[in-house]
């Protein structure tokens, strides 16, 4: 390509409303503009990136065995209403009617549609596994699109669907699609893991999603320090530790006026936290249709964080988590603040205790009286629970709970996302084939997406510096840059970089030729804001010296070298 | 690819909705599934032809200086108020509201898109001429749609978009882009014609379609039998034929009582239609504004017919069409059916006669009473008009209008078109840069597009037999297929197929090795209607004979050749 007949549209300032690196970046390096919230066009600088991440999935995608094809954006209705989700599914699901007044969707995501596809198509256990992909254009609308293309309303999605007899099957095509993912994240130049993720209201079994490590990351993710174990921080189990310790203190009563969270009460006790325990009442399940949620007493240690997601699965809980309102607290003589475990399942309240509650002994809890605490509180002794449970979030030096070092967190961006799906789509739209027995037996799905759109300003976020991108080789827009220096008075310059310009497109590289008439620290910083791994500045002396001027994206100084020596770089 | 991996999707039987061979084909084929009206799933076999097709319209785009965007589906509804579309623009324009109450539409097209792209990103006249394409999802709400995927409401479509200082630049990049145009209608294998168009409401200066000619194609095409000249019907010009005759009959007021149609006059008088005059009386233009439209009286010879795109051209007559109402010709005195021109100028109407109208002589015509005709009518003597003009539609056997032979008409699918803008969405949307005199001028556009999906349709309209699909070599599925014969039961065959298919895949050729456990017919026949190029057939008579069974697609018969024959025919 010759720059002068590309499109550099670098900005010099930062847009006010880009707020996250990769955002910033795409928009200054001329990569997107921003149509409208959420919707953003990709200028030929982004559509270069955006087209080898694209082919890089693709080829490990029909690699791994899996089909192509293309589902339409548009999607009836009816469908969304065989699966429920017309209902379930919230305000991002963008519901528009056709002329003839009949109900679509912009699809968000496919599962309807390739079910549909696949009980029509699929009529014999002979023809599974089955598994087939798309890359296609996706609309959530989110209520606050942010962050540039990474949480923007319309974006690329690549996402695959397989069918299945059984869970045997389905197991060995997850475990091919991890492989491929695998493959595809390391080919693209990304540091990832990995994670176990929560499965979910989509339901089904397995599902691990793909996280590029940043710290920009919306993700919490718990490693361990000494094995594989990775776990988003939602799903990671916080194992229990230690035994109870016999009571030494008397319980007390303190009053503690005005000293309402546990970092108050803790400096006025001069206690610590981790030796008190807080509570949350939620709604419960009701035990018949049509009685009153009960409330559920959950307790934590001071320190920690109650996990929701945990807390849902719990078969009493209510899920949504819902906390309860001020007149079940006041019906129950609580006041919010000042609640301990004492008493409570003389109450008839259930109370669920976190494992690391559990084993605390001489605790701070609330007095069940306005304005008061109890110390030297014990389990048993003072206070009856229902069941212990893990209730909270991983923190950092937990046991991992493979038994194998400790936890360490660290911020992710989701990437990508392997999911057992089960015969939750299958079984609400009827996807059935022949077995050997000729009887019809219902498919086994899974289901496997990565944000193409996304990828890309994720790797933005893992590869930058104060000049701007530092792209991984195998998706920069291009390779390699030429810039003869006063190209345009020089012919001299012009003649070589040409020469070398063909050379290597012959030689299969990705070449940008900077012929444009502009200053050498124009054409530099448009180069790098770019992220242009290697950059060759063709100069008079040079010429006379036989050397060219080399510089890699992240080297501190450029270097004087021979043609020979130029090409052994780029060949690294 | 092996079969047995493959997703074949054959239908036996044609579905009863599909009217034209390239939807019962591609139905039968297993290339797509209608998801619903108008809107349909590529399976595996079809993504294959549409990932070809695509890719040389890339490789074109790219060659001939276009950089690839990618704009979104969903377009904000302020773009559309500000070029006056989101009102003009029918019940095809999808419009929603999004879950903030703001108004989108689905993007039939993005004229509106870009050239906000363009008002933002190009500031000066160095930056022109720039040209930007993007394969992307479209969509029109079709009233009726049909024909698969050759009418279909989501499509996929290339489309290019120019910027331009002056017309010079535009009709540059314009026939460069007509030379991209032929270049990948070429490399696709189909029979087309780039055919002189109209630029309709769209506006601008030059237009050409790219017609695929078939004879399920929805335009008529008209073609010189000498020359290269090709043209919409719509926009062919019927040139001036002859002299008028002198006057040698009277005029005579026949009874023709009943007889309304010009059939039905000319078989009452005995006189042929080309001999009569037939009348349309449309509303003109007013001459001031708020004044009522006056009637304009259309003369044509009685065997031709109106071209409305022609007289919506005529500066009197009122674009859209429409026809005078009853009252307006009661006001006159005139009765339909048996109007003539005769004294019409007279009454104060302007009077615009055909070109081949306007040289008949002793001619039929209305009297303008109530079922009466007059016979031996003659211009100037018995009527008067205001003035000669090309209102009509060829016909085959008219003269080419370049003055090289004759006309003749074929039916052609419009896969291309190729448009000069002009300034009218520039201007509207104020996109300006700045010339080389410092000040901003208005910049002219031109748009190219391509019907990606609608291209795989035309080619089956123009490539099939009675067996199924004949694609042409470059977008075929598979270009080679290789059946062992009783695989599943003679190792020896499955290996040198096995043999064969590494042989083939390592020099390049897109292969699949049908390895099912089907009969040979059933391969044949999926082969067949898929219309692989190349097949061959390995079973152990010939392997015993040192042969293969080859078949090329439209072969009569197959042929047993030793190996290296098979390789020279897949070379060809």
């Amino acid at each position: 390509m010759r720059a002068s007949r590309f499109l550099f549209a670098t900005l010099r300032e930062t847009p006010n409303d880009a707020e996250v690196i990769s955002h910033q970046l795409m928009l200054r390096a001329g990569m997107i503009r921003k149509l409208a919230s959420g919707l953003y066009s990709w200028l030929p600088m982004g559509v270069r990136v955006l087209n080898k991440v694209e082919a890089i999935i693709r080829e490990e995608m029909d690699r791994a065995g899996s089909l192509q094809v293309l589902m339409p954006v548009t999607q009836p209705a009816s469908l969304w209403q065989e699966s429920g989700r017309f209902v379930q599914y919230g305000p991002e699901l963008l519901r528009f009617k056709d002329r003839h007044n009949n109900d679509f969707v912009l699809g968000p995501t496919h599962e309807e549609v390739i079910t549909d596809l696949a009980r029509n198509e699929l009529k014999s256990y002979k023809q599974l596994p089955a598994n087939f992909y798309q890359v296609q254009t996706k609309f959530r609308d989110e209520v606050r699109p942010r962050f540039g293309v990474m949480r923007s309303r319309e974006f690329v999605m690549k996402d695959a669907y397989s069918f299945h007899a059984d869970q045997e099957s389905l197991q060995k095509t997850y475990d091919e699609m991890y492989e491929a993912y695998c493959r595809i994240f390391t080919r693209l130049g990304l540091d990832f893991r990995p994670v176990q993720a929560d499965t979910g209201s989509i339901g089904g079994s397995g599902s691990h999603e793909f996280h590029v490590l940043a710290s920009s990351g919306e993700d919490d993710i718990a490693f361990s320090t000494e094995s594989d174990y990775a776990a988003n921080v939602e799903m990671a189990e916080a194992i229990l530790v230690g035994e109870r310790a016999a009571p030494e203190q008397e319980l007390k009563i303190v009053d503690t006026h005005n000293q309402k969270t546990i970092a108050d009460v803790s400096a006025f006790l001069g206690t610590d936290a981790k030796d008190s325990v807080k509570a949350l009442l939620v709604q419960g399940v009701a035990a018949k249709e049509g009685e009153d949620a009960p409330v559920v007493a959950l307790f934590l240690r001071g320190d920690h964080e109650l996990n929701e997601i945990k807390a849902e699965k719990h078969p009493l809980i209510a899920a949504p988590i819902a906390f309860a309102t001020e007149e079940q607290m006041a019906a129950l003589g609580l006041t919010a603040g000042f609640i301990g475990p004492q008493g409570l399942v003389e109450k008839g309240l259930t109370v669920i205790v976190d494992r690391a509650a559990s084993v605390l002994s001489d605790f701070v809890a609330g007095a069940n009286e306005a304005d008061k605490h109890a110390t030297g509180v014990n389990w048993e002794r003072d206070a009856k629970f229902t069941e212990v449970y893990d209730l909270r979030n991983v923190v950092e030096g937990d046991p991992s709970p493979d038994g194998k070092g400790t936890i360490l967190i660290k911020r992710g961006i989701e990437v990508g996302h392997i999911f057992q799906l089960g015969q939750k789509y299958s079984e609400a739209l009827g996807c059935k084939v022949l077995g050997k027995d000729g009887k019809p037996f219902t498919v086994t799905m899974g289901c496997y997406g990565i944000g193409v759109t996304r990828v890309v300003a994720s790797a933005i976020e893992q590869n930058f510096d104060d000049k701007g991108i530092i792209w991984p080789a195998a998706i920069a827009p291009f390779q390699v840059a030429i810039v003869p220096m006063n190209a345009h008075k020089s012919p001299r310059t012009m003649e070589a970089a040409e020469a070398l310009y063909q050379e290597l497109l012959a030689a299969g590289y990705d070449v940008i030729l900077d012929d444009r008439d502009e200053r050498p620290g124009v054409k530099f910083s448009d180069l790098e804001i770019n992220g242009i791994p290697h950059r060759i500045v063709i100069g008079e002396k040079g010429l006379d010296a036989g050397t060219f001027e080399y510089k890699g994206r992240t080297d501190a100084e450029s270097v004087n070298i021979s043609k020979e020596e130029v090409l052994a770089k780029l060949a690294q």
